[in-house]
């Protein structure tokens, strides 16, 4: 079934059919001859048309065939350079949902894009385990002047002398407007044009690959933004049966869900396949809603597995959810979805409670330092009622190894999602935020940085987005308003305003202050001893024993391996603890001076805020 | 923790933590005394008492003290024959939602009753293996001329002349009125007063018992019954997170979702150990939404199998579900649910459509003869296209043994959802209902007739309901109308209509006409060849072989075991087929004299709509 010369099908064998997925969207078909096929999905329409614009201005329109039900196809040959929109009977033009590329934007003219154009030069990701990868987050937009893909590649030295060995890029979808965090995303298959071309995209993750960086993109699949998503003119791509945050829920198991279930899947491959990224971080599985037998995460995973196996690579998939199930990584043989890992909020709102003592919203669940002991084997919330949620929440996850859980101290959504968009660094004294990172590093999970966490970066990063429509704009500056009612709106930034989104570009390294180069230091020594140490390389959460004093505030963390026994000790008070009862070496000290401490070698004492880490072999 | 002399509460183990459930509802705690403890989860509330009315027609307020949040008790001692309400606040009195018992109806006062009255005379149901039961589907009200259960023990003696071993109830719970089917319950644990008392269905279980056969509850977790239904008032029991075809959808997953998941768990084990149920049958699954970690559906089965090994006693529950979805049944090891059994209604829609040719609503997917070698092994819709799903539908069942399905000619649902309610009997010819007996019976699965199949009853089971809102009743009939437009309204039954209700009932036996006793002799020959022949008694797939000649319309199908062989072939067109070349001792013949037919003896021909079962040992 795979027609030589043609863009190939997903063929799939599901309850004893064979399911062709017919690949939908322009595809080059014959290189030499230059014939590319168009394919769309469009529901009970009986005309469909090509709207061509190849060079000079001037457009012209192909019919095409009805070539099962629902599906139209036409195709070109010899032409270049193809710029084109579906024109759907009298309801009008309109770009395809599975363009990879719009040139202009979320409405504008879709590009036939040359995959092969691109020549890549490393053969893929040769590096670690899931288990010792350290990601840091980024977004493209902020994460440098310039805001793009090249930008990015300019820094991925820096990245190296920091240690990290995965990046996970926030959406990089097409969205509406000059700036988005991502999650907007309208065109799934279309690489964000503010942030460059296709080939530059892959050009990035050819580089990281070849410096040894794996790269993870940050996928959608539980909404669509509500600007320049044309897909329900296309057909039932979204279903009244259930609600979510943001709106009608995408169909995946109501009538005609195959639609959607195709674009997601197809997607999947799109991305792991055409760019090689070496992972999926897929945002908010819990607003998946699927109630057919076979749930469309399910068969993320298989196709994920059956990427990996057909390419003999390394594929990862994570899911961000905040049931706190373990079904989601527990493998399919024992009923589970079997993501390899999932996000683990309760790590981050414990600590980050401990060190706060913030109370609102959700941290209205977290804040005793005991809470320390539990999030380091298993999840905070483990079937017990919570009061934000006001319902038992959560599973036991005390059996699942550490390489299921990723964890951070800041990420997009809990530093952007706050009024200020405050990160860490602004909230919490410098040796504490030391102690925070030694607490991140020294817990048997995967952990994430957030872009500028490295050196305490002190600019917000904030909630941006630039919609074209000026309803759109009205209402998202409002309902930020009304989110966060007991700000005064005149501190608060307005998500639209371009000022908004450039406040929260990173501060450059030419800029950085003292304590910026102190704190990057930190992490770059932090990253190392986590990446080398045989006590902390590999996250077992068995060879792991924490204890709370709560009393004067010490949190005691043990980590083991080969032999090697590390004691982490950790002053949460602001007290000084003395060290004398404690043997070791001492192998870290966040308070040493050139991580703008007061220590030089080993210390007696434990400041405020003060980690060190001492080694027994 | 379990408290000498209290009525005990649910306590079990999830996630690490103990989970007490405590019982809400009247309850006597002490006989000697007389002391009755009451305790209503009323949410949110502030002030909640206990109106009593314990004879003289004088009402007496007593205050509630609040137990836990949101939970609130009191009790009485020394008064007996107690009928009560919960005042709410200034919102008035309500009836109990764990009520026992609703003597006046949905909405009058709940009742105290003494569940140690009733002296049980026997241990239990001794009987079967579920593969070897035959379901016998009645509705209460409409069984008997009285309608009552007491009616129901007065034909016990005629259920077991017919050979049949299990007896499953339509939902008994209160519903509003005079008459309903029963899916309209809105006090999920009161005993129907228009049926009888709580002693009378005890007492008709326990004769049952006494004979041999299991009783099964039908009961209704996806919705309640518009009428009567004051849980609102008590509490968040319902969600607006998802959709059902009757309206809101039961917070099985929401916030406060343990109130609703408390009420059903206590209900299923309420009808198993105070009335001795022997199953519960669950109707439609579908429509039961649970996205958490543990689906409320897998604590109903863990709540069944607790049951089940505490009372050393066998418990099946049994799902009703559209999907095809073999997780229902598959065991929770393996990721399923882990109910004994489903319906199977692709069996039904195959062998009706095959009868009467019908192509309305979903019976425009069945139709060929051919499907009837599918749907002996396995769903028909086993993950292909639906065109009145208009989606993928189904899983494959092949390796589920047989005795996972139920499967019938007829179903409360599939003749009264008819607009005329007709039964099959009225639409079929009579030699061919004798064949569809025999194609059910030689299928390897559970068979469940419903009432009046066994004598081909030629009245119609109508849809009926009896709400006392002015507005519902005119509601009901109007959607009734609107749904069966094709009809003339003046040839349609209106629900609301006493004379629907009294239509349904079923013939007596003194009334039957001669057609009727040949139906009855026949199915008391086929259940009986079902029960006691080595090849039919057990329900197994992989001793069974289908084949379909569709040029002739004859069916061969074969069953063995121990040895024996039996050959059932059926003749399902109007042309004549000849026999010689099958050879075997006649075993059975639909046509046989004393069955209405025009055959004693061997035969050397299969009639129209001719059925004969060879034996080869």
């Amino acid at each position: 079934m795979w027609h030589t010369g043609r863009q190939p099908d997903i063929i799939f064998y599901r309850y004893g059919y064979i399911i062709v997925m017919k690949t939908m969207g322009a595809h080059i078909i014959d290189r030499k001859k230059w014939r590319v096929e168009f394919r769309v999905y469009a529901f009970n329409r009986k005309d469909v048309g090509l709207l061509l614009n190849h060079g000079g201005g001037k457009t012209e329109l192909l019919p095409m065939e009805k070539e099962e039900p629902h599906i139209f196809r036409t195709e070109t040959e010899g032409l270049r350079n193809i710029d084109y929109k579906f024109r759907l009977g009298n309801d009008g033009d309109f770009p395809d949902p599975f363009s990879h590329y719009q040139p202009d934007g979320v409405d504008g003219f879709s590009r036939v894009i040359d995959h092969e154009h691109y020549t890549w030069k490393n053969p893929g990701w040769q590096g670690k385990e899931l288990a010792e990868l350290i990601f840091y987050e980024l977004h493209v937009g902020t994460f440098t002047p310039e805001g793009t893909f090249q930008g990015i590649m300019r820094k991925l030295d820096y990245l190296l002398e920091l240690g990290v060995n995965a990046v996970e890029l926030m959406p990089v979808a097409q969205t509406p407007g000059r700036w988005n965090w991502g999650y907007d995303g309208a065109c799934l298959f279309s690489v964000e044009h503010n942030y460059g071309t296709p080939d530059d995209l892959k050009k990035l993750i050819d580089e990281c690959h070849g410096k040894g960086i794996a790269v993870f993109l940050d996928v959608v699949y539980n909404h669509l933004g509500p600007e320049g998503n044309y897909l329900p003119l296309y057909g039932p791509y979204f279903t009244g049966k259930y609600e979510t945050p943001w709106g009608e829920a995408v169909n995946f198991d109501d009538q005609h869900c195959e639609a959607a279930r195709r674009l997601v899947l197809q997607n999947v491959r799109y991305w792991l396949e055409k760019y090689r990224f070496d992972g999926l971080r897929l945002d908010a599985v819990h607003a998946i809603y699927d109630t057919g037998p076979k749930n469309i995460l399910q068969e993320i995973v298989e196709t994920g597995r059956d990427i990996a196996t057909a390419g003999k690579r390394k594929v990862a998939l994570i899911a961000e959810t905040d049931e706190n199930d373990i079904n989601i990584i527990n493998p399919p043989a024992e009923g589970g979805t079997g993501f390899d890992a999932q996000w683990m909020d309760d790590f981050h709102h414990s600590i980050h409670t401990i060190l706060t003592k913030e109370k609102q919203g959700y941290y209205i669940d977290y804040g005793p330092l005991q809470n320390l002991e539990k999030v380091y084997s298993n999840f905070l919330y483990t079937g017990q009622f919570s009061r934000f949620w006001q319902k038992n929440r959560g599973t036991d996850a005390s059996e699942n190894p550490g390489q299921q859980f990723v964890v951070s101290l800041q990420n997009h959504d809990q530093v952007g999602n706050r009024a200020r968009g405050e990160r860490l660094g602004t909230l919490v004294d410098f040796p504490f935020l030391k102690a925070a990172a030694t607490l991140l590093f020294m817990a048997p999970y995967l952990p994430l940085l957030f872009m500028g966490e490295e050196y305490a970066e002190e600019r917000p990063f904030l909630f941006f987005v630039d919609y074209q429509d000026p309803e759109l704009r009205k209402n998202v500056s409002k309902s930020r308003r009304e989110e966060f009612q007991s700000f005064d709106w005149g501190e608060l930034a307005d998500p639209v305003e371009e000022s908004t989104f450039l406040l929260s570009k990173l501060t450059p390294p030419d800029e950085w202050g003292e304590k910026n180069k102190q704190m990057f230091a930190f992490y770059k020594e932090i990253i190392s001893l986590r990446k080398t140490h045989p006590a902390l390389r590999w996250p077992n959460k068995k060879a792991t024993n924490i204890q709370v004093h709560a009393a004067e505030r010490l949190v005691k963390i043990e980590r083991w391996g080969k032999g090697v026994l590390l004691r982490g000790l950790c002053n949460l008070g602001e007290k000084e603890i003395d060290l004398n009862k404690y043997s070791g070496k001492h192998i870290l000290n966040t308070e040493w001076k050139q991580y703008g401490g007061l220590v030089e070698g080993t210390s007696q004492v434990l400041y405020r805020g003060n980690m060190i880490i001492l080694e027994e072999r």
